[in-house]
């Protein structure tokens, strides 16, 4: 197995994660969390909101709906230009992402293009095909009395998608904060949530998925000091991957996206790639937007987007860098760099060095024996104390002392705590590390 | 202004919530919540996680993706009957909830019931419908390569709706936990996330919004024990409503849902019935639902959902009892229970007696004049100190001092501490308190 399959393998396992809808057969690009895997990502994504929220006094927080007003995605462009270019085989009706499946090739490759390539189709190795399509990758609703078999033009009058992405949430309300907390430049506006993308061919895990969260922050600057900002908040990321989610830095590759490739308004943009078990992959990105946005808003809804300065009374449009980072990117991230296999006493270990602040357990509490209720009733003890003081505690008394190390190193738990017939009379008890796997006997009182 | 227009008012004017896509005039049914609003509803189901799951060792959490397999949906009886009673006025063309807008029928109503109340269309006045047709509150989508023009039988085969309920991600995984964490009897999962109803009329701000958050548990019970379980859950609520949240327990009502009105699965269900300011309303359910959820998934998946006793070695089906609550109708609760007018001075003032636990800040720190730097230079360091104590600490040097006090008022800020000249002298400050508007004098070590 590749590293990739031990941790999807580890994660159904160990239930950090599932595959959505799994009792079903799953669903294509969908993945749900289970009891480990909610506990993990709750410390990364409160981690990311008092780092870069909670601690500081220039961001404010919002929290968006996902089904947003239609003429947010006219406005943005999505409508327009938020789609892949799809390919489907005439001789087997299947279809792809022409980009993918044909070499050196890209987005926007053309139905000559894409033809000359003589690609053949991966299901029934012919090549008979039909022209390249624009697929939007917006999931497409009807909001309100719009039923299945209604005609054409009610239904075209009732459109909605699921959100894109949650940068336009954020910008759709910089008026509302800006009119109700007259904040000074530079402030952000952060925001946690999903966006919806309807993926053609969903993979790699959580990579690829076709509903990701999002944590996201527009900060608004004056635009003159925009390269100062820019680097501000590029070294808070680093600070933030590598101190505070404990990524290593050597995993972490600065790409800097040439003009030709970016987006035609940005004016610098930064991937932070990171080495994924199956290679190098955007993790976050940061993008310095200009007044784009504030400026399309502007003009679909015909309301100014003016930021007047308390001070200097100048008024003026304020610009923007956009630092954004996918939940499940940086959640396998984190478990990429978390997994090593390696040996324990002649045998193979598989282990998740996760970072004390992100485990999902700080300890786990057991007693030597499970059949033992002295033993039992003592290690309750030592559990409660534990679990009051420190909250996440967990008790395991399954199977032998070695394989609940075993099970406990597989998610990461940083410290085991046994209680044996030595901790009835001297109240101490065997402390076990994940990493190093010593023991060491810890008087009760200084746990 | 009623009161709870004058609740949507604050919500605005101090940034709690704002109409979804409020700059481009509002999307139906949906809103965003605004920098003190996310602060609060943080609080808020953070305070309803710990008590419900982080400091039990019976309770599992689970967040499953909002895309599910249709599949879902047959099994849980939703596509066949999550449906209004839709009625269209001939004449100009609009839609109704046909029992919302008839006298003294029920959502069973059939046309030849809705003809003979000779309800005439709110709208053009005239008496001139069609029939009336079920509509299904799910949102539709297309999850795949079907391009909005495709065929019907393409586009049928890839039917996604975004889920109408979060209990349906906990019982699809249902079987995941029980296979990777061999739970005793009684346990629970437990979830938060967003719902979807295409409501026909949203209405009454956020407490019918087609987006909503719940948070939810099913409880695992075995079947012969689920009357004490739901006594013990029915307790539990109560607590975590009048102690954990702080609503006025005269304001929370119970009404036990008579046979007849009942699910046909469900044995028992009670509506935690809330005073809001338009009458009373559901805040909270909790149904005992037996086996029919797990049975239905079992049927549909072809898969057992039995669990099998690590002690006795029984094997059956657990039954559930399941306590609801709805995060935007919990969120106006307690806005509505802190929400007061009263005099001061002479003058009336708005306040949100928010319990501590959950105002947006504790805090509000500010120097007497904006003017004099060695008070705001003071008032910074004691801002600091606070905040690096208690996280939520606000600054605020607008406006006279009066003003701010009314304005922490209407945030619901429990203490104002203010940095004066005699502070420069004795390192003492003044502490004003939000209910009773007294200001007595605190030494700063005494914060």
């Amino acid at each position: 197995m590749s590293k990739l399959e031990d941790i999807v393998s580890l994660c159904k396992r160990r239930g950090f994660v599932f595959p959505g809808s799994d009792i079903y057969g799953g669903f294509a690009g969908t993945w749900d969390f289970g009891p480990l895997g909610v506990k993990l990502k709750k410390k990364m994504m409160d981690a990311w909101w008092n780092f870069f929220v909670e601690e500081r006094d220039d961001m404010y927080g919002v929290d968006a709906a996902i089904l947003m007003n239609p003429r947010t995605w006219e406005a943005s462009g999505h409508t327009a230009t938020f789609a892949d270019p799809l390919v489907e085989c005439k001789e087997c009706k299947s279809r792809f992402r022409a980009d993918k499946i044909a070499e050196g090739v890209s987005e926007s490759v053309t139905t000559e293009e894409f033809l000359a390539t003589h690609t053949k189709c991966p299901v029934c190795s012919k090549e008979n095909w039909g022209p390249i399509r624009k697929f939007n990758m917006m999931f497409l609703t009807h909001v309100g009395a719009v039923l299945p078999d209604d005609d054409r033009e009610l239904a075209d009058k009732n459109i909605a998608y699921l959100r894109p992405e949650t940068a336009q949430g954020i910008f759709t309300n910089y008026k509302n904060v800006v009119d109700t907390f007259y904040p000074d430049l530079p402030f952000g506006l952060a925001q946690q949530g999903k966006a919806f993308r309807n993926e053609i061919s969903p993979r790699d895990f959580i990579l690829r998925d076709r509903e990701c969260g999002q944590m996201e922050i527009e900060y608004f600057v004056r635009p003159e000091t925009w390269e100062d900002e820019f680097e501000k908040v590029r070294s808070l990321q680093h600070e933030f991957l590598e101190k505070i989610v404990g990524l290593p830095s050597e995993s972490i590759h600065e790409y800097e996206v040439p003009e030709g490739d970016r987006a035609h308004y940005s004016k610098r943009t930064i991937d932070f790639m990171f080495d994924y078990p199956n290679g190098e992959e955007e993790l976050m990105g940061l993008a310095y937007r200009t007044d784009f946005d504030l400026s399309n808003i502007a003009r679909e809804s015909g309301k100014s987007m003016d930021y007047r300065d308390k001070n200097t009374g100048e008024v003026f449009v304020p610009h923007v860098i956009e630092p954004s980072i996918g939940v499940e990117r940086l959640f396998l991230a984190i478990l990429s760099a978390a997994y090593v296999e390696d040996e324990v006493g002649g045998g193979k270990r598989v282990v998740l060095k996760l970072p004390e602040n992100l485990a999902p357990y700080k300890f786990c509490v057991s007693s030597l024996l499970k059949n033992k209720s002295e033993l039992v009733e003592k290690a309750r003890t030592v559990y409660n104390a534990l679990k009051s003081k420190y909250g996440d505690v967990t008790w395991d008394d399954s199977g032998n002392i070695g394989k609940r190390y075993r099970k406990q190193d597989e998610i990461g738990t940083p410290k085991c705590v046994v209680v044996d017939f030595d901790t009835l009379e001297d109240d101490s008890v065997t402390v076990r590390d994940r990493d190093t796997t010593e023991q060491v006997r810890v008087k009760i009182s200084e746990l």
